[in-house]
């Protein structure tokens, strides 16, 4: 069967996540009602990431095999026209080998938290950004962020309903730099991810902005391996998965769990 | 009694528009009942800007007379707990001369347009940008756009329901530029526009940007002053008002209609 890779936006306000669950709408649902309704068969599609209630894409990545192989385009176009009462939108949807798997192929996962740092509570953002309205101090986040860059244990940084047995990952960058207007963007990028990581790292780099921790206090959390010693997890709304990459050669890696 | 210029931010989608109506809620109703909320008053505010439904403000003014003389960031502050429900947010609250009048008083208005040109439909900005599938020449845009720029009878740029007795206006600026992404921006500016004005320029200036329309078709649009002449107003969603301006001292202007 003819095997379409999809790129994938979505608005995660109004669902519970990209996995299909029995108590609420999930995105995996949406795109896989569309594909039954566009092509008449029934559909699994499975994701590079397993993202929360309420985080955001504007680049996950899906794969499907569909009876019949149809033209890109026609996938995209005819797909979109079937989800477009939901806030999903396929930016691509391409042919690809047999055994590209958008999960166990990915070699790299681009993450964007968006932080909206001004006094007033964002109104056309609402839902999309982490409004904090104290001035954060975002060299010292940056710099506090490059302690956690590279090959660690980091059962701190993760929920306690992470499935992963391991709890060791490489994280390749963790920037936090000035957006557009009075964001704040932390940029994260690993092959992997834990359960909460990415939100785990943004709440504990918010005390390190205003003060309440040094860079110090987040190298004693992380060697702690002791999740209490985490700063409160962010909430969802600022989190987007914004790029998978793969490799020429797909390979079976670690599994990924929900961020 | 205190005067206060407000400076509001607003998601429009939810409300029947800016002014208070019978049947919907209104920005101007939920700001109200705010002010009422923390002072205990009732209070009545007067925009620069009658927005339509579904038309968004990063910048809109208002101003409303207090019997108290608060201070100015408790009046931002308390005024944006009180409407932490609905995607309204005061950005800065500021006591002003009796006879500053936000509608009155204004000497200049800017809109932004978002058109959204990709081939997939927007799923992170729904609602908050209007989505042009097809590729649009910007250059094109821009220069028939010049056409408009100056003092002219608008009559085929305005909605059949607008109030204005003249309908002649003064175009400030209005530019066509890429945005960021996939955006096009279109930006106008003049001391008030008539209803429906810039969504009347933004459709016909998409007809441009698709080589259906020339920049002499546009003239000639112009110049009939027939509004059956107008391309198709473009919707609400990607309509902004940014900015306001007031001169020193303030007086008394035409008043503005709806846009």
């Amino acid at each position: 069967m003819p095997r379409y890779k999809l790129t994938i936006e979505y608005d995660g306000t109004p669902y519970c996540g990209w996995q299909r669950q029995k108590n609420g709408l999930s995105v995996q649902e949406v795109i896989e009602t569309g594909i039954h309704g566009f092509s008449g068969e029934p559909a699994v599609i499975f994701g590079a990431g397993r993202t929360d209630a309420g985080v955001h894409a504007t680049g996950q990545v899906a794969h499907v095999d569909l009876s019949r192989a149809w033209d890109d385009d026609t996938v995209r176009d005819a797909l979109n026209a079937h989800i477009r009462d939901e806030p999903v939108s396929i930016l691509a949807a391409e042919r690809v080998a047999d055994d590209f798997d958008a999960r166990f192929s990915a070699r790299k996962r681009w993450y964007l938290y968006r932080i909206f740092n001004r006094r007033a509570p964002p109104a056309i953002d609402r839902g999309r950004v982490w409004w904090v309205s104290k001035r954060l101090d975002v060299e010292a986040m940056h710099e506090a962020a490059q302690a956690l860059v590279g090959t660690h244990d980091f059962n701190t940084f993760r929920s306690s309903h992470c499935q992963a047995k391991n709890p060791i990952r490489t994280l390749e960058e963790l920037s936090v730099a000035k957006g557009p207007g009075d964001e704040i963007h932390i940029t994260a990028m690993a092959q992997s991810f834990l359960h909460n990581q990415i939100r785990s790292f943004a709440g504990t780099l918010k005390l390190v902005g205003e003060e309440r921790w040094t860079k110090d206090d987040v190298v004693a959390a992380l060697k702690s391996r002791d999740r209490t010693r985490c700063g409160p997890v962010a909430p969802p709304d600022g989190l987007y998965l914004t790029k998978v990459e793969y490799g020429n050669a797909p390979k079976r890696t670690l599994p990924t769990t929900a961020v």
